[in-house]
């Protein structure tokens, strides 16, 4: 897993998801070598480049141009550029231009929650998944209900991470922000 | 409960005690109208003010000049000047200034947590409380540790908060660090 | 604060709200002597107890008849019967048989969560509080949204505790389930 | 990753490590094909499992009779039994039977952290890693320190993870219990 630190930076795009978030996003995703992987708000990159080392083809989303160019700076720094296709624009229109795939990951919506997970399951292989990572309360509740509604059973985890400071005086607890992992598997 | 923006604050001195924590804090304390409290390691005067308002005397002390500073703006700031005693000095050498107490807190203890206790143990009244809030892992440890060489049964809780930043997108959570608050009574 | 563990419980009600949680729910609702308090499920008594001790009168209600009978022993074990009603049934339908209040805390809606909070709001006086505890994603949301469409700014506090159980072994950290608390105060 | 309800258990033996805690081991662990992996006190076996799908060797250790047991029927239930040596005994002397090895993972060490730590260190290959997975507060502690004496920059992470338990009510965040997971790497 890459480290936090090691990634480029840009103050206009969030992330990368942290390292231990990572983690758990690509052990849920259950990742194969032979998969597509759609990643929608790529922001800083940290998710798809995790994809890129273990899928074989990624598309990565953001409407936020700044993301798209830290994205691409972090493909070429780690030499993943191969089997990544950035893709600057909206998460929903873009879809349309991918065909089926086997991994949906959704960092950022635009807002649009419910269309885009009820589009991107239309287009997943079967036992495909649906990866949703959600820092508002909103988002969860919207990624939850809407994931009912294709009467699929989501896993939700909630992961608060704090990280130790080690100094003479002794060892204190930095909190991260908590995240919550949504993520549900498509019948066959 | 006074609100964490509103006291006056110093960007040498840590604190204040954050309004979820002061509450659990004060709920743990007991503390009673009568009640001789004893702050050690006040920083910007959060619990100091607190006990203030609720109890007969309180004796605040940080080893700081600008943690003692600050919690005498504060002090003024509420108009709880008149039952505080603050002292600037080494938390285990001040002890020896005051008599008998109901209630020691600790805050900061410039690595001599279990002589603090000790010490303050054997100045507390029958049914005194002690409290201990540890930022540092290892604070925690030694806490329990001196506790229960004293034979008391420490209750000890971790509390984890995240507040709310509601915007147009949602609401997003964003943690504050841990803290653990250690507690325990003395036996008559 | 009444400990968790001297609540008469019932197989049948939920509660009673964990100490810490009680400890900030009474800190965030700044509950003055004088105040009006109704409490929607109100479950074991926790948080009725604890009005009970600090406000003029305190309404407790829930649709479980276990609830009320709970609470009923609860206010007699700790001899809080006086400034109590206790009232078995629906809280929205309840609220009409209730005058203007100071305080609206809600722990259980059945469904009604809006519709109750908008209610409440137009029967509470001005500078009067609304507190809702959350155990669920979906009512932390509709909470924030219901408050945000009267206007209000509603505080959230995400509170998750572990409580330390010392054995010779160490100290280990049990989690407690995480609650939010949403608060609001309506302006003058 | 194994799903945690698919291990078999026995009320006698602790674990699994719950799935999330797995998947940031494994993520910190940066295990490789090669790896030669020692895991003192393997309980269930839920590590011994992950860590067989991906190294040459595991050796799993526990003093426990029901755990060596209970770990060697997981193995045999996914057929990962080829690569690992199931050792019955304490940790600190199991270290003796073992040549050098790339990877230390310490689950418990019936109270002999920092020997078991040195002991382990001699014995790490160059760039070897040592992770400490730690449920107690003292041992989080031990473990800073006893890493710290040998000149390590311990990461140290705590994991809070609660699961989404969804109803026709709403989705309620169940707690499971934090656990600190310590690591370092030897230098060259």
């Amino acid at each position: 897993m890459i480290k936090d630190q090691d990634f480029i930076k840009n103050p206009n795009v969030p992330g990368p998801t942290k390292e231990e978030v990572r983690c758990i996003v690509i052990c849920k995703s259950g990742v194969k070598p032979d998969d597509i992987v759609v990643d929608i708000g790529c922001g800083t990159g940290g998710l798809t480049l995790e994809f890129a080392k273990r899928a074989k083809t990624v598309y990565s989303i953001d409407i936020n141009p700044d993301a798209i160019e830290t994205t691409k700076q972090n493909l070429e720094k780690y030499g993943l550029t191969k089997n990544v296709e950035v893709i600057e624009g909206n998460g929903f229109e873009a879809l349309d231009k991918i065909e089926k795939f086997d991994l949906l990951v959704i960092g950022g919506s635009g807002g649009k929650l419910p269309l885009l997970i009820e589009k991107g399951y239309n287009k997943l292989n079967n036992n495909g998944r649906i990866i949703v990572t959600a820092i508002l309360l909103e988002t969860c509740a919207e990624a939850i209900s809407s994931l009912d509604k294709l009467s699929l059973k989501p896993d939700v985890v909630n992961v608060s991470i704090s990280k130790g400071e080690i100094s003479k005086r002794g060892t204190m607890m930095l909190a991260r922000n908590p995240i919550t992992i949504i993520s549900a598997q498509k019948g066959i």
